[in-house]
């Protein structure tokens, strides 16, 4: 059978060296309603603080996950999104979540890749 | 500050039509296993199970994270090992990561992409 290809975008994000990190349960917060208000279902998700306010998050959903990870002392944040296409078509929604998580740091230059996978 | 880049695989792993996936809890075990045994640091996890057998598992590091996600029903699973090179260079281990989670599966095939970012 063949499967239905996924999209997983990759992005890595410069933050201007102004930018003030918030604490790590904002971000979670935040990216918990983004992900809902796109559509796709959380299951379940692992936070981790580092020393010096950056964090490791990791976040399982229905459609595959959302990863990020931050380091305000380098001023730089990698986010990847990547959902199946199984059931439904989550392009659309893997754009959006890509786009309001990273509009959360304000960045001011975004390298991104995209994949079919 | 320049940052040091990571490296990040992303593989998609074709299993024989007789594989015979195993109980979620033996792969999450053994993925620990992997990642403790290659000298990464694991700080929390996040498994899923799905109906059909099929499960997504999605790990923090301190290095960064391990993703997985698999469709038993579809014989494919996606694999990610993402580390970061902050402290010490973890290219030699992400690639132990990968490949010895990827033989869990007795893949017959395995795509694979590295990236590095």
């Amino acid at each position: 059978m063949k499967k239905v290809e996924g999209l997983h975008i990759l992005g890595t994000l410069t933050l201007a060296v102004d930018y003030v990190h918030r604490d790590m349960d904002f971000y979670k917060k935040e990216i918990s309603l983004i992900i809902a208000e796109a559509g796709l279902t959380e299951v379940g998700n692992y936070y981790h603080p580092f020393e010096g306010g950056g964090f490791t998050g990791v976040v399982a959903l229905c459609e595959s996950h959302v990863s990020i990870h931050t380091w305000p002392e380098e001023y730089f944040v990698t986010l990847d999104v990547f959902t199946c296409n199984y059931s439904r078509d989550n392009r659309a929604a893997t754009h959006t979540v890509f786009n309001q998580i990273s509009a959360l740091f304000n960045p001011i230059s975004i390298d991104k890749k995209e994949i079919s996978r």
